[in-house]
């Protein structure tokens, strides 16, 4: 079992190999120390090279998870927490090799409380299978990132998507937490109480944590009804400022819009070839009204208004349930529709968050800095929660080029940070970004994130490598 | 300065006279020695015994909480944050001694940014004086503890009211903290943007941690526009189940009530008394909606539909703003009606939270226990959160009635802890309910929290003797 880290950073104090045995002779046929399942396992995504681990293992229950970090943690082997690969930014690495815990295998619902509407989850359900699941029960679960990804992952990175704006993130909708510490403690955050006042909220601790305090093993969740009436549209606008405007006002004037995209020309362009519509090729909000008949029509209404006095419009309503779904389809296969757009490139999706009021702002000058350097950059927006990524296509075989686009990546973030934004709205820190969370929170709350990470995992088994610079 | 410790436990390894010597010197007359100003900085409102801290100080900035902090540190002496004193649960109480930070002088609020809906303040502002000082800006901050509690205060103890069914609690509301920490270190947690997946969600840790782990000094808030219309109604009920029922209905309904309010019929008949009105003295929800005239109306409508069906109504309808205001000053007066009941006793307010599925049976066990009690016990709940209070009213020279009521809300909160709810929904832990803690989450879960407190605050000097049992 010597194999050899790609990439890993060697850490002679640890036997891996008593680990790799002891979990052999426990795990049987779920541990897997095969080449190719070990790379699937490694961020395979952007542009941060693959560290795969030492080993995968497939645990079944809660239990079974303690078990394996019982024995990481005699050796102090690194455990990566696995959902469905879909992070951008590099979470599943091994940089230190270690444990991949992949929770593929944990896909039970194991309770939906619809009088309470909530649920209780495995952590390897992925949000698709659980609004399947859900399907006969007139309730739904809001959180959408793109990918299908998987609800511990979402829960571990503080995800959100198109719903935000109505709906909260995962930090609004995750209720309780089952998790393995990294002493093989689980624990269990909270109970089923829609608030509650006792304590700590462990909750929002690990909402969040990257799988660098445990391993989020099960979830309560918050669910919502599904709304009586949906209307969708898509509305141009003369520019991104104009877009933002609409937006500020809408939200002002207490319209409770479920739904708000922006998607600058570049991306309509993209969306328009690859799935075939006929979207205006201007900076373009895609928007969703949910309520009753009457409430969405009196919402849509307004909405239409206020766009007009900024200039916006004219809004293409699309009604039918297929139009809507394929509206919407669209959007959140614009990743690949922006890929197309230069398919020997890489894409390298990275998000930020500010103030609404400085959106317009920080997205145009975003866009000044794409063209200056001649990058292709599609923008797309989470706009009521003042979120936008830019999904730079790179040239993986031109050093110069990948430079240019790091460089462009760091000003991004710190135009954010200056105008009192986050370093990223719902991708999570991963890699990449450590030495952003210094420059956006500054020594004195790093010190203290430090301080917990340190008391809760004292010998850094627990996702080393990402989101802080470790301490020892 | 050599101040007898009323009731507090002796602690003789550090000097408090030279840290006393050490604030005159700094503060000179905002350092009070008083026994009548630390009387009133000790626990007054129930049946825990009030213990004055030695002293009091009254900052004017997060630099002066920090000094004092520091100040403190050098023997280690107790530091208890002190907000309006109208917590129930014993928080401001000093029974390790110590120096009590009155933040009652930080009442500046230091920005409103209407475009984000979002404002800061530092801690001492109350949430009446920030809704005073916003109104002409359309919005409105929603949380409404029954007190004009401070907006630190409502922090510390992730306060709630009324409006959280539609609003959240402070756990949503509260956007970043400012805090000063046990070594004098000052962190931000985050910054204004709305969401963000940037490193360990402190602002969640802070808020609710009653003060055990820093002095919050200032906050980041939400804010909501005011609604264009409001209606306000009264519903009769013939049981509480029936009340419970609709309000489940209302919610899987999707319709977006701003406030729903049960009164049991003893609550009912004290404000009838006390506020001279004629509701129906059966148990009653008290109803407010939010939005435009046509969606509010549609909403009451719906509302109405629903409450007939399970045998409720007539619905008494407050369309007046003057009106509104009588029903919901009646509902915050609900405290003092039912202290009228029995002038003679002290009312010990006391709080649960279960999912709302298991309401009805929880309020219905808890007043079959009144009744075979005896004990004049009236009931209020945050219906659409799970969340009551139970109000028992004790004559304070009967040692015998005292052990009862005791024993009774031991009782009611194993009850909700049973039904996978939690001790306090609103209140916080305090003194009184640090053993109901460990009950609740299990020891895992307790060492987690307490291994979190020691690394953060290692001389256990932030509000010691609250929330968590101390384990060294």
């Amino acid at each position: 079992m010597g194999i050899e880290g790609n990439g890993t950073i060697a850490t002679p104090d640890r036997d891996i190999s008593r680990v790799l045995i002891g979990l052999a002779d426990r795990f049987g046929e779920r541990v897997s120390t095969n080449p190719a399942v070990r790379q699937q396992h490694s961020s395979q995504l952007t542009w941060l090279t693959g560290q795969p681990p030492d080993a995968v293992v497939f645990p079944e229950s809660t239990e079974e998870v303690s078990e394996i970090v019982r024995i990481c943690a005699t050796e102090r082997v690194p455990v990566i927490p696995f959902g469905a690969g879909s992070s951008f930014e590099g979470h599943v690495n091994a940089p230190y090799g270690g444990v991949s815990i992949d929770l593929s295998r944990m896909k039970k619902v194991l309770s939906v409380n619809a009088e309470d509407l909530d649920c209780v989850v495995q952590a390897g359900v992925t949000r698709n299978e659980l609004n399947e699941h859900l399907r006969d029960t007139g309730l739904f679960f809001p959180i959408d990132p793109g990918a299908d990804a998987s609800l511990g992952g979402m829960a571990a990175t503080r995800a959100s998507g198109t719903n935000a704006v109505r709906y909260g993130t995962m930090r609004e909708n995750v209720i309780a937490v089952t998790a393995v510490m990294p002493n093989g403690d689980i624990v269990r955050t909270t109970r089923r109480a829609r608030k509650s006042s006792a304590g700590y909220d462990l909750t929002r601790l690990l909402v969040g944590s990257e799988g660098t305090l445990g391993v989020m093993t099960e979830l309560t969740l918050r669910l919502s009804p599904i709304p009586e009436a949906i209307a969708a549209a898509a509305c141009p606008f003369p520019t991104v400022g104009s877009a933002c405007d609409a937006v500020i006002a809408t939200i002002q004037s207490a319209i409770p819009v479920a739904r708000v995209e922006l998607l600058d020309e570049v991306t309509v362009k993209a969306v328009n070839q690859y799935s075939g519509l006929a979207l205006a090729e201007t900076p373009l909000l895609l928007l969703e009204f949910h309520g009753t008949p009457d409430g969405v029509a009196e919402q849509s209404r307004r909405f239409e208004e206020i766009a007009k006095e900024v200039g916006g419009g004219p809004l293409t309503w699309s009604a039918k349930q297929e139009d809507r779904s394929t509206l919407w389809k669209a959007r959140h296969d614009a990743y690949w529709a922006c890929v197309a757009l230069r398919p020997s490139a890489r894409p390298i999706p990275t998000d930020v968050c500010v103030p609404i009021s400085r959106l317009a702002e920080c997205v145009e000058e975003t866009k000044a800095e794409i063209q200056r350097l001649g990058l292709i950059a599609p923008i797309v927006g989470h706009v009521g929660d003042g979120n936008f990524h830019v999904q730079p296509l790179v040239d993986m075989t031109n050093p110069e080029e990948i430079e240019t686009v790091r460089r462009f990546v760091g000003n991004m973030v710190e135009r954010a940070i200056s105008m009192d934004g986050t370093c990223t709205g719902e991708h999570g820190i991963g890699q990449e970004k450590i030495k952003y969370l210094r420059l956006e929170h500054g020594d004195a709350t790093i010190s203290l994130m430090q301080l917990i990470k340190r008391a809760v995992d004292p010998d850094n088994i627990m996702n080393p490598g990402k989101m802080l610079e470790a301490t020892r």
